[in-house]
């Protein structure tokens, strides 16, 4: 049970809706978020909307067992906008949020930053820790890459972004991260959801290759119930049949979401089509369905990746999806901020293959 | 398996083909079509292409059985375009095939056929005969619907593009249709598909609700097979877990295909969210991935359409896809043909609702 | 709408609903079946039942437009057991159909069904016109193979189940055909499901791979609406992201099919598995869920079987199968007819491989 | 990489194999299992085999990048039974976990376990943790739940089985618990799967619901890789398309995983089916199939359940559930333990409806 308080609402009106809620067998919490201040009744309470809703102070009352009401687009009067970095996410402005996806070693880290700030990104991207689903592949290097990342990320003025998968991880990572990523297979990891909740940083919450777009906002509701209202959702791709392709990237989810939520949704077109050369045409379809910005996988060396080189876009592939977009992001009335440096130069590759050819999650 | 003829074969060597493909227990047949002649050897054959390609005359041997040969993307130097009315698809215009669901009367596909002809479609569908999940749910007009088509089609100058259903159907409907659609239920009716090739008027071939890719290419070879070139791909949706859409739109389909065929690829964002509101942004979305085209369904009075109502746009917001779409084409090096024409005024709506709730096939 | 009557309903009480259907829109048609007697309104009409129902002789009225009604469980007081050979399906006894994918040869069919009948087969399975992926792949011997069938029907006193794929074919084959097979790329053929329904023969209706029970039940409507009620539906698989099978076979459908429809419902684990040692314990499965019987495929030398050897039994297995189904057949209160006949001998397998890896369709 | 040692390998071979598996950039470690002792090398390695199964005292050496190696059925040369309570899983003897979604009170929990104790059940289940996609929904009682739990199991005297969350909370629950079960939201839970491994009880784990068998298999072998043998793999269903059910059992998975891994498999046809009249039928096909037990969910009171009130099975439908398994056990010569008590008697049920109908985790 959600119960939006008017402004001003007296503490002599507040206790009488958490009595209200204790009466009809609700735990209770206050939630406080940028567009209103909530009395949240959990747990398998009576559902009586009518009696809340004639109380004083009450703008409306709702229940959400079955649908997200703080994440539902008429929770707020105007679109979530998520600050990272210099920038936010969900305004005009689309967010490009590049890098590898694993940190392999301060080289790697510091040429891909220093490539995708020069050409656009918005923000940095690199797995410390890497979910995998065989225990024998490349498992991320940890607290040291989280390091490497942070400086990266310094010296570039880029924000960095990076996945969470523990609880017990959130606090000691905190201070090196601009922003949780919350990986697919973690949608639905409800303890990890309400820690980064409480973290109050910004929150990337991938969507579950199986969960539906319902399923998806109400994972995102449990971050917000901490306080939290900076969740950035990212459609990835969900498993189907198909086997051309890693994932079906979703698409039809950007303009539903965008219906139904006032959060910003941006695309991972990476671990959504699975295919080096299917990254850039559903980088540029993502913008014009509506994206508020895109998460991509660049390395300056896919060949030798240690974990996704399939998918990862080299440095120069990485400026031509930037080139791409551009015109795309202006025909729907977005803009991509960054003004490309010309001759940047570029990494020369190697031929040798690396890392395994099992696809690392995210 | 297929053998490619050199330019200028010879009758000698060509029978020397046919007898070593006999000899390997194949049925064979001649195939012409504009990027080459082909020897076809037909079942369960020796597979031995080394002894093939060793004869005069041959350029290539390929073995076809789990993967498309002619529709491959190496069987032909160039990019098929199919010739459409005025226009082709697959070239640099965008091609935009508009019109109800359903034929429902003449004076439906009338005001439907002069109003997208007026905002830019370059062709007119319309279904006659309606494949419907339940028996009880309205079938279509028929061959009374097939003439009324025809004659919107022949008033604006649009070419028609409809569903057939049987292959005892094909050659009746073949003067009145310029384009076949093959619907998704039927894309491995293959009779059908062979009926189709033989008649040679342009397929519109829709994907399988469970077909993958490779499935789709195998499908459209049945057509060429024929000696049809003519084939138009279009991805409409494949079935998935998610509810919140019809189907979910793959346009991944977009850059995979086009890697791997030279025939056109067109997108139906109606069938592939089956919802209104994700129409024009989903049609956005498949012209940035890089496809040849849209067919969407439009209908003057979307709560009075006999199928397929909650898909369909409105006249106006047909301009306004046309008007979307534009910018996005010319964005990825493409143009939308039409001048739309200003204030050429809508027909009115009305509030009851006819028709049933499920939705229409494809 | 479907409008149920009373028993003795007088040409004066059916007039005057055939009109009341009339005044609805309706196009109007009889329909009667051992459990009663219909008259259906199809299109798009009013929906009004009240008025309908109200009338004399009508027992019920009811819609249809979103669900089977005819076969829906509440139409029949009883179950429906579908007349087949000198057994029916539905009953106590268990149907096992079994014989090769494709008719290769009269000596492999006549094998085939010599020994299947000692063993236990209550019908005989085998395909003459093969539904197939590529246009490369064994498409069957057609006209040629369905003789070949009906001899080795007879010799061995087995009914013969084979598949029809158009319309056109219903009528050339009925006179040497027991059951008409639709294949599962054939469940949404709806012209086909009409002329099966016509031709009056039993029909062997297989599940889609991407359909939901609703439209499997909406399918047989179409063939019961033309006053066939001997529908077996089968369960074959479905397709789902998994790839260790080749379709995900569905059991749960039995239970949930057996509740909602008074038809025979038959597993098919050779397609639901595509895997040879899946079929006997999935075979085991299918009969404790509570399935009417089996169609599986068998062949005396599945290595060098023209389609789908990688899923048939050799003819020891199926002999292990009926072994291994009998006991718990008779745990689930069902029973398996055939006395096994011992030392019946089995022909030698050679090694070579011939056909396509490539699974043929059903 | 995994290095199989032969008995008795000299200290002086094994630190030869770590310095090999050093050379070649592995992190190694050493795991001790009943069917051998290992040196595992995790990581990016070179891996070459041949330089590793040339070494002193190597029984062999095989890559794990893409494949489970130690649970794969020819790591062990007998099928691992997993101990629990006084009986084991995996054995000649049916497993059957019965117990209510989640504990609501003791004298739910109490009437439950003593009935289903007194009808053949081997072990109990019941939540404490409870993973709901809504974070509205009730999550369960937590650790007042444990205590209620594990003091019904020991007045039964059945071991209890109850899922763990988050890697913290491992060792706080140890002492309650006798197996953890791992839900199927966190099959891919890397951090949650090595906390168990470590904690050396049975761990029953879950099959995601759009993992493959092989994802499956290696979220085992994160298990087996902390020296913890006790897996049981659980198949409850997969996500399709079909909305009849809650999910799609996947039997298929049974043959299959037993045809792969040594692990014994169970089957949940409570969250496998979510409805309640699939739920008994379902079960007797898993044991058909060749399942080494079940794990359903009953409930007192079913229409009060707080959680998964529509899939559990009442008292008394428990009890028809043992009695219906135990022939189709017998016919699969495997056996049900328990001995029935007759006229147990069954708590009354009452009407009212509690708790969401929104399906809790499993």
């Amino acid at each position: 049970m959600i119960v939006k308080l008017n402004d001003h609402a007296s503490p002599a009106a507040q206790s009488a809706i958490l009595e209200a809620l204790a009466r009809q067998d609700y735990t209770t919490r206050r939630v406080s978020l940028p567009f209103g201040d909530f009395i949240v009744g959990l747990g398998d309470g009576a559902g009586d909307t009518t009696t809340l809703a004639a109380l004083e102070s009450v703008a409306w009352a709702r229940r959400g067992a079955e649908r997200a009401v703080l994440a539902a687009i008429d929770a707020s009067p105007t679109r979530t906008e998520v600050p990272l970095g210099r920038t936010s996410i969900g305004g005009t402005a689309l967010a490009v949020i590049a890098g590898p996806c694993s940190v392999e070693d301060r080289d790697q880290i510091r040429t891909c930053a220093r490539f995708v700030a020069a050409y656009g990104a918005t923000a940095l991207r690199g797995g410390a820790f890497k979910p995998r689903s065989s225990p024998y592949a490349f498992q991320g290097l940890g607290h040291e890459a989280l390091e490497m990342l942070a400086e990266a990320g310094k010296t570039t003025g880029l924000p960095v972004v990076t996945e969470v998968m523990e609880p017990g991880e959130v606090g000691p990572m905190a201070p090196l991260v601009d922003c949780f990523q919350i990986g697919a297979r973690s949608m639905q990891n409800f303890p990890l959801l309400r820690e980064v909740g409480r973290a109050g940083k910004p929150v990337l919450l991938k969507r579950g290759p199986s969960s539906t777009m319902k399923e998806f906002l109400l994972s995102a509701e449990y971050v917000l119930l901490e306080g939290n209202p900076n969740v950035i959702l990212c459609e990835r791709g969900i498993k189907t049949f198909e086997t051309a392709t890693r994932n079906t990237l979703d698409l039809n989810a950007v303009p539903v979401l965008k219906s139904q939520t006032h959060l910003p949704v941006v695309v991972d077109p990476s671990h959504g089509t699975g295919r080096r050369d299917a990254v850039i045409p559903m980088a540029r379809a993502a913008v014009a369905a509506g994206a508020d910005g895109l998460i991509v996988e660049v390395h300056p060396d896919p060949a030798r990746a240690l974990s996704d080189g399939d998918q990862s876009l080299t440095l120069a592939q990485f400026r031509t999806l930037v080139e791409e977009i551009r015109p795309v992001a202006e025909a729907v009335g977005r803009r991509v901020e960054a003004t490309p440096v010309p001759n940047f130069g570029e990494p020369r590759t190697s031929g040798r293959r690396r890392g395994t050819g099992w696809g690392a999650g995210d």
